[in-house]
């Protein structure tokens, strides 16, 4: 038997929030939908943050009421806080993340706050999620690497994922959000935060700003990973540095995973066609090599 | 100590000729001299072949005249045939490449002949290069997949590697020619081929057309590989689907390499300016997912 592996497709919200064309409600929506029918088993909806700070995100509300809910897919959407979690839950989501940092100065930039009072605002968000039975996913942000602070000790983003796994979150993704992370710093990082939270209850959240994400979504495996976010196309551009790449490629990963002989139970060619979709929409090429590869061939 | 991993440069022959447009000879001596300067220990300067089939690697006799040899660099050539040897021993080379496929429909679409007359050709050219005392490194092609035949088994590979090695190669290095190959594939492939030749005598050779050069080189290094070829830039397309990526990016290889804390003695930032010299010279984008990160961050 193969062995099984998640793919949590970030792509309609950590790709989305991150391209700087801002993109129809109903193409959001005819994105989820087509990701559904590729049978992704995870799919990040959206944002409940103000467009005031992130026009990509503003209408989760529409979209969440226009997509088709396929049985087997979940469609958790990002909360900030309290405010952002009553107009998730208004709109009828099962699930929610939350979005914490391993570093104090990109907290501060970002969220502009401390990671102490990051986790004072999770905790109302937290306790309301528990009361009204909607799971919490946790993501740690600077994993791997900040871009003001550098390296991230390993044993701060345990702690970081201690303090999630507190608050309730069942699963805890670990983002290299800047992408300078190596194989050998995230197999270091799996094997650290792994000693707090048990290794099944932990994700990678790579993005391929230097080319590294499979390399490093690899090393994670080998310490014992199974739960692996991307999106479609490689979505959403590095917001440190203009014209770089931003998440690791949903179709990217299906090829190694697949040539790895690990199971995902995702159809690899409907999330090309979803992913040349959005890029059309977008106006852009695909971030994906297998995509671009794939669709040479086909133009002969 | 630091591990110390060997990079072979080939984007002045695999990566030029492979790029559509055609670069003058002053240029590529520029490319090669940068590349010497960044403390590349091998540099793949050209090949005798005629300039019929592959017009950007004519005057390689002119390149060679034109570099500068930095001491502690070597600037193999391929040669396909003792004309060619004779053409490259005239040009005062110390080192020769040849090149062998492991599938025999690739073989016979790609030099018009079998595998087996592909070694009666290479006999005497290294009969002639041991009496000359020159040097000669093995490729092997479609090691892990063939356009035509598709997946390879890593003991046909094998075979052929023990057939370079009974010509005298003191290297051989494995050819993902078309990048189709996953990193436990990778991994076999070094396992099964080490078992008749050293591995310290092999290295590899993966391209990126899928994305998945640097988890191959990545699964190679864990198999024992200290030796990894790649192209300034990631020069060279995939001339079986127009549009796609070619060799793997030295600059990508080298970020994950001194991440690792393994050793290669190149100046990375050399390597970095190198590849946008020519990428200039091209009218094209770096390949390279570091350039572009690095880049990105230099225009703010």
């Amino acid at each position: 038997m193969r062995q099984q592996i998640k793919i949590v497709e970030v792509g309609p919200r950590d790709g989305l929030q991150n391209e700087s064309a801002a993109v129809a409600v109903a193409t959001r929506i005819a994105l989820i939908d087509r990701l559904s029918d590729a049978g992704l088993p995870v799919i990040e909806a959206g944002s409940f943050v103000s467009p005031k700070w992130v026009p990509q995100m503003a209408s989760t509300d529409a979209v969440l009421a226009g997509i088709r809910r396929r049985p087997g897919t979940r469609y958790p959407v990002l909360v900030p806080n309290l405010k952002g979690f009553e107009a998730a839950l208004a709109s009828g989501v099962e699930e929610i993340a939350i979005f914490g940092a391993a570093s104090e100065t990109f907290s501060r930039k970002n969220i502009n706050c401390s990671i102490t009072e990051s986790f004072e605002r999770f905790e109302p968000v937290c306790t309301a999620a528990r009361r009204e039975r909607i799971r919490v996913r946790g993501y740690i942000s600077c994993a791997l690497g900040c871009p003001y602070e550098g390296e991230i000790p390993a044993g701060t983003v345990a702690d970081v994922a201690a303090r999630l796994d507190t608050l309730g979150c069942y699963e805890i993704s670990l983002g290299d959000t800047i992408g300078t992370g190596t194989p050998r710093a995230a197999r270091r990082l799996v094997d650290a935060v792994a000693e707090v939270i048990p290794v099944e209850r932990l994700a990678v959240h790579f993005h391929d700003t230097y080319g590294q994400a499979l390399a490093n979504i690899l090393a994670a495996l080998e310490a014992g990973i199974r739960t692996v976010d991307s999106a479609v196309a490689g979505l959403g551009g590095c917001p440190y540095a203009r014209g770089a790449s931003g998440n690791v490629a949903t179709e990217d990963v299906l090829y190694m995973l697949d040539g790895m002989g690990l199971d995902t139970g995702v159809e690899a060619g409907a999330v090309l066609e979803a992913g040349w979709f959005i890029c059309d929409a977008l106006g852009r090429q695909p971030g994906s090599k297998v995509s671009l590869a794939r669709r040479a061939h086909c133009a002969g």
